[in-house]
């Protein structure tokens, strides 16, 4: 596989950073990751204006415009030749040598064989654990999972496949998903505050248009537990159904109609990008 | 600079990481930091037991004992020659296929020339300000710095020298020091939960016996607008008086008795452990 890294092309295994690097030192570095399908980027300039959005926030320059940079996207999944492959952009607070104030990042793109959620991912759907935890900077999307990575043995030791955040009563989101449910009244619902906001989560807000009303809006954890129907969304995940959560059912525990038909949407959207429609 | 990373010494520019160790794709690493002083390293055994320790906490398994890597640091500081270095030790969650799992950990340690504070330094005392922030699983020392490090443009702002976090009215820990106050009844009081728990920190409670009565409790924001004495203590700051807080001054903004002869004792004890005395 090649890798990108501060201008230059070379062999994913020569993608290093030297451990000054404030992602080491201080976690204070960024990224995102996009998928392609059939060599073309999914979402891309979603994906970039994220990147740049989080630089932003993070107080950080990325040094290539947006054009040369997807120009890179692009040119990566060609040498690499995976159709469908997972690309990650990551920036650093670069190499400090105080080890905690940043200077000129390190930016890297990586591009990589990605697995994505298939349809019997769909059909057998999710069960969730709850956990109180608010992520730092949610709105950013840097490099701090401490908390998802950390709980790792707890899903493990629960048989829970993800779990699910929520802090002073209100659900957010997962380490790397966004949640939706359709609630009792048969609105489509999904939190506003306190998130990250995931590219599939914009798509499937778009949607849904038409097909029952949407609300972004606080949602409480009582209300997911009563909730008929529930989802989760992510690039690599696309929307998979929640069967259960803290050991409740949730609906009949089967995927419903609503969360069916936008993912028969969306793997519509898809597979019109895969064909070279335009990136709606 | 020689450095040490998974058993191999080599030249500080030459101790690198994948892009895809969990350190730089999840912040998923640890770390512990000590200092030497005439080539001894102070205080190794605490530092080790928090390594050890921060390390279980992350669910990593350290792959040497603690006397292994006690020789590996005696080693690094004869080598490097320098007679006050900052020897860092840094633990991650290994090279992950998948990004998100940890496997095998990498093990680096570092040796590089360290500033402490001054005379001067102490005599001036710090200008700091709040912010509202619990840190994540704040007794491990993990790399997670995000809310310290995107604050600095804040703190030159507010020509601050640093942050006193707080959280549900309660004050807890700066990102990288400790805080005492002594209170208006005149005891020693630090924060007991919500922290790291220092190295220096402890000796400073060990070098308060006999002198003042020693609070490890619950300490209010508004407790400490209105403390006598108060400072930070951190392996390179030792102790440092905080002359002003939110612009309040604190007592009449010049180092109090106490903290005075706290640092006294803390010279003292470094003093003794440079001319090679034991490491109480």
């Amino acid at each position: 596989m090649t890798a990108w890294i501060n201008n230059r092309f070379v062999p994913y295994e020569e993608a290093l950073l030297p451990v000054s690097d404030l992602s080491i030192q201080r976690g204070y570095a960024l990224f995102d990751f996009l998928r392609s399908v059939n060599s073309i980027p999914l979402f891309l300039p979603g994906h970039l204006d994220r990147f740049f959005g989080s630089a932003d926030g993070l107080h950080l320059t990325v040094p290539y415009t947006r054009d040369q940079l997807g120009a890179v996207v692009q040119e990566l999944i060609q040498r690499n030749g995976i159709d469908e492959a997972g690309i990650r952009l990551m920036l650093t607070g670069g190499s400090s040598p105080d080890t905690y104030h940043p200077t000129t990042p390190n930016l890297v793109i990586t591009c990589l064989p990605v697995r994505t959620a298939t349809n019997e991912d769909f059909e057998k759907g999710l069960r969730l654990i709850t956990y109180e935890h608010q992520r730092e900077l949610p709105h950013i999307k840097s490099i701090n999972y401490l908390t998802g990575v950390w709980l790792q043995p707890l899903l493990r030791q629960q048989q829970a496949d993800d779990v699910l955040y929520h802090s002073k009563g209100l659900v957010t989101e997962l380490p790397r998903s966004n949640v939706f449910i359709v609630s009792k009244e048969g609105s489509l619902c999904t939190p506003a505050a306190g998130i990250l906001h995931g590219i599939t989560r914009k798509k499937v807000l778009e949607l849904a248009g038409g097909l029952l009303p949407v609300e972004e809006r606080a949602v409480a954890l009582e209300e997911i537990y009563n909730s008929s129907e529930m989802f989760i969304t992510s690039t690599t995940r696309r929307l998979l159904p929640v069967r259960e959560v803290d050991g409740r059912l949730i609906g009949n525990g089967k995927p419903g109609s609503v969360t069916r038909e936008l993912y028969r949407r969306f793997r519509e959207l898809e597979e019109g990008l895969r064909a070279g429609g335009p990136d709606r």
